[in-house]
C-alpha cells in the first residue's frame, strides 16, 4: 500500500467483502485510507464509508474533496446519508448536497435532515417500494423493477391511497405467488403495524423486537407515508443503548471508546469520580467527628472498608435487577411494595449470612464481642439500607424520566457508602459506650 | 375472565396482537392462562406460548395435557419447538414428539434437539425455502407456493445442488424480477456468508451484525444445507448478552429476573457478596496491622474510605471501556503496551485532579501538611494501580477464554481496595514516620 500499487490492491481487495475493509481501513492514517476507497469501485466504496464508526469517518473524510465525498453519497441509502453529512461541517454538507448527481437523493436527504437523530424520523430511509391500492400484480411488479436499484432490500411493498396516505403492506411472498392481474386491493395486509415520525428510537426499537418485524413503516401525523426504518438500523440502535447504559453504570458519560483521545476519555470520566471524591470527602470529614472514638477503639477502623465494600456491592447488585426489569418492558408494572417487600427477603437472607459469618470472624481473631455486635448490626443494616436505595433511586429516577442507568452505579455506591459509615460510626457510639 | 365469560373474552382479545396478550397473561395464574390460551384460536394460541418468557411458559404449561402441547407445537417454527420442549421433563417432551402431527415437523425437531442452544445449529430453523440449481422461475415458485404456509418469512430461496448442497441464494425480488422461464442457475448470487452448526451463537450475532444480513444458511461440515438462522433470533441473541454482561458486572452470576424466587436471587448474588466480603475482612486484619498507627494519627481513618472508593471507581470505569473494546471487534487489536500508555495518560490526569483538590482540602480543614501529603500520593497511586488492573484485568481473562465481563466488576473492586490500602498505610508507615 506504501508504494501505492494499485493493480496489486486491486487484486487484493476483491475476494474481500466491503465490511472486512473497513477493518483493515481502521489501520490506516487517512491519506492512504483515501487512497485506498477512491482505487475501489465507486460502490463497494460507498458501502465501507456507509460502514463506518463516526469518528473515524469523520477523520478520513476531512482529506476527502466534497466532490468525492457527493460521489460516494449518491450510492447511500438516505438514511445512510444524513447520518454521514449531519458528521460534516455545515460548509461541506451544503456543498455535497447540491453536488449529487441523484435530485431525488437530494431532495430525500433535505426532508431527513429535519429530524433528530434519536426518533423514528432520524432512522428512517425514504427508499421504499410502494404500490397504488388500485394497481394490479403487473404494475406492482413494474414499480418494483424501477426501484429495484434504490432498495436494497425490499422485505414489502407499501400499499398507499391517491393521498399517499399508507393502508398496508403487502409481503413479496404474496407478490411472486399472486397472478398477474389480482388487484393490490384484494390481496394486501390491512393489518399492520407502523410508528410517527416522533416517536423515540429505544420505543420503536422495542415495537419491532416484540412484534418480530424486518421494517416498518414511517408516517406523518395526517398518515402519510414518508419511509420505512430497517432491522438492521434498530440492531444498531439496541447495541448502542445496551452499551451506552453499562457505560452510564460505571460512571462514563457519553458515548466513549477506548481510541478516542485521552481528553475526551478524561472528560467522560472526571465527572463521576468528581462525584466519588465529594463523597469520600464527606465520609472524611464525618469519620472526623468520631476521632475520639477511634482514638479509643482503633480496632474499629478496620471495619470501615467491609461496611463500605457491602454497601455497595448490595447497591449495584439491587439497582441492576431494577434497572433489567425496567428495560425489558414485556414484563407488566409491578407496585414498589411489592418490589421492596422481594428486595427486602433477598436482603434479610444474604445480610444474615454475611453478618453472622463476620461475627464469627470477630470473635475468632479475639476482638471484644461489643465491637462484633456492632460491626456485624452495622452491616445488616446497611444491607438493607443499600437495598431499599437500590430499589428506590432507578425507580425514582425513571419516573422523573431521567434515563436510571445514568445516575445509578456511582450516585447510589457514593450515598451508601455514606449511609453506611454513619450506621457504623453511629452504632458505635451508642453501644460501646463512647 | 373469572367468571369464564368465553364470548366476551373472544370480542376483547380479537382487537389485540399476539405480543399485547402475552403481556396480559404475565399477570394470571396459571389456570387461568391456560384457560384463557384454549379459548382463543390455535394459531393465535401457538404465537402466543412461543413468544411467552421461559420461566413463565414453563409454569404454565404445567397445567396442559400433551395433547394441548402438541397441538400447539405442531404450528411453531422448528427452533421456537425445540426452545419450548427443552423446557419440559423428558416424559413431557417425548409424548408431545410422539403425538405431532405433523411428521415433518417431528423429525425436524428430533434434528435440532441434538445442538446446544448456544451454538449455530440450535438457533437454527429447519423451515426455508430451497431450490435445486437446476430449476427455473417457474418451478421456484412453485416450491415456494408449497413451503409458504411453513416458512413465515422467506427473504431467500436456497439454491442446492444435487446432494443438497448449498451453493447460493436467490433474492425474492430477483424472482419477481425474473422471467418465468429463467434457470436459477443464470441469476442466482454465488457470492453469500453461510455459518457451520458449530458456530457459537455470539459469532453468529456478530456476523449477521456486521454484514447487515436478514437470514444465514446453516450448513454442516460437507456443506450440506440443515437450516438458517434469521434476525429476529439474533436480535434475542445480542439483548440477552447485553443484559447478562451488565449483570454479570453488577456481580450477579446467571440470568436473574426481579421476579424470580427470593431463594434464586439469593443464589445469584450471595457468592459475589461473599467475595466482597473475604476482601473486607482481608481490609480489616490488614489494617489491624497499623493499630497502633492509628492510635497515634487517628485522622488517617477517615481517609480509608476515598482510597477504597476512588480505586473502586477508577477501576470499573477502566475495565468496562476495555470491555466495550473487547466486545466491539469490528475495529482490530491494539496491543496491550498502547492500551496502557493511553490508560495512563487518562489516570495522570484524573489522579491529579483528584489529589491535588483533596490535598487543598486537607490543608484547609487544618490537617498536617505529611498525612496531606500521604492521602494525596496514595491516591494518585491507587489511581495508576486501579487504571493497570482495569485494563489487565479483562484482557487476560478474554485470552484465558473466560468471559471478562463474569469477573471484572466484583473481582477488580476488591483487588482494587486491597491494593489501596495497602499503598495507603504503607506510604502513612514510611512517611509519617511512626
Amino acid at each position: 500500500i506504501e508504494k501505492q500499487d494499485s493493480a496489486t490492491l486491486k487484486i487484493e481487495m476483491e475476494g474481500l467483502y466491503p465490511a472486512d475493509v473497513t477493518g483493515i481501513l481502521y489501520e490506516m492514517e487517512s491519506q492512504e485510507a483515501r487512497y485506498l476507497i477512491n482505487q475501489l469501485d465507486t460502490k463497494i466504496g460507498a458501502e465501507i464509508l456507509a460502514d463506518l464508526d463516526p469518528p473515524e469517518r469523520r477523520e478520513f473524510l476531512k482529506n476527502f474533496t466534497s466532490e468525492e465525498i457527493s460521489r460516494y453519497v449518491n450510492l447511500f441509502d438516505s438514511d445512510d446519508a444524513v447520518d454521514l453529512l449531519n458528521e460534516q461541517p455545515i460548509r461541506v454538507r451544503e456543498e455535497v448536497i447540491a453536488l449529487l448527481e441523484d435530485r431525488e437523493q437530494a431532495r430525500f436527504i433535505l426532508d431527513l435532515l429535519h429530524y433528530d437523530e434519536d426518533v423514528a424520523g432520524g432512522l428512517m430511509q425514504k427508499e421504499l417500494v410502494k404500490a397504488n391500492v388500485n394497481w394490479n400484480m403487473n404494475q406492482c411488479i413494474e414499480e418494483l423493477r424501477k426501484q429495484a436499484e434504490d432498495v436494497e432490500k425490499v422485505y414489502a411493498v407499501y400499499v398507499v391511497d391517491d393521498h399517499e396516505r399508507l393502508l398496508g403492506l403487502l409481503s413479496l411472498k404474496k407478490i411472486v405467488l399472486a397472478h398477474k392481474n389480482t388487484k393490490v386491493e384484494s390481496i394486501y395486509d390491512q393489518d399492520f403495524i407502523f410508528v410517527e415520525t416522533y416517536r423515540p428510537a429505544e420505543e420503536v426499537a422495542e415495537l419491532m423486537q416484540r412484534y418480530d418485524l424486518d421494517a416498518v413503516p414511517v408516517v406523518n401525523v395526517q398518515g402519510k407515508l414518508l419511509g420505512r426504518i430497517t432491522i438492521d438500523d434498530i440492531v444498531d440502535v439496541i447495541t448502542e443503548q445496551a452499551s451506552s447504559d453499562t457505560l452510564a453504570m460505571a460512571g462514563i458519560t457519553g458515548d466513549v471508546e477506548e481510541d478516542d483521545t485521552v481528553w475526551r476519555q478524561t472528560q467522560a470520566r472526571l465527572p463521576w469520580l468528581l462525584v466519588g471524591m465529594m463523597g469520600g470527602i464527606l465520609a472524611a470529614k464525618f469519620i472526623g467527628f468520631f476521632e475520639g472514638d477511634l482514638k479509643i477503639v482503633p480496632a474499629m477502623a478496620a471495619f470501615i472498608p467491609i461496611i463500605g465494600s457491602t454497601g455497595g456491592n448490595v447497591g449495584i447488585q439491587t439497582s441492576s435487577i431494577i434497572l433489567q426489569s425496567l428495560a425489558d418492558k414485556s414484563g407488566l408494572d409491578t407496585g414498589v411494595w411489592q418490589r421492596l417487600i422481594r428486595m427486602f427477603a433477598v436482603a434479610l437472607i444474604n445480610g444474615l449470612i454475611i453478618s453472622l459469618i463476620v461475627f464469627g470472624f470477630n470473635l475468632l481473631i479475639g476482638n471484644e464481642l461489643q465491637l462484633a455486635l456492632v460491626v456485624s448490626s452495622a452491616l445488616l443494616s446497611v444491607v438493607f439500607l443499600a437495598s431499599f436505595m437500590g430499589t428506590v433511586t432507578p425507580l425514582a429516577l425513571d419516573k422523573l424520566g431521567i434515563n436510571p442507568a445514568v445516575a445509578s452505579g456511582p450516585f447510589i455506591t457514593t450515598a451508601n457508602d455514606l449511609i453506611g459509615y454513619g450506621v457504623y460510626f453511629g452504632l458505635a457510639h451508642l453501644l460501646l459506650d463512647l
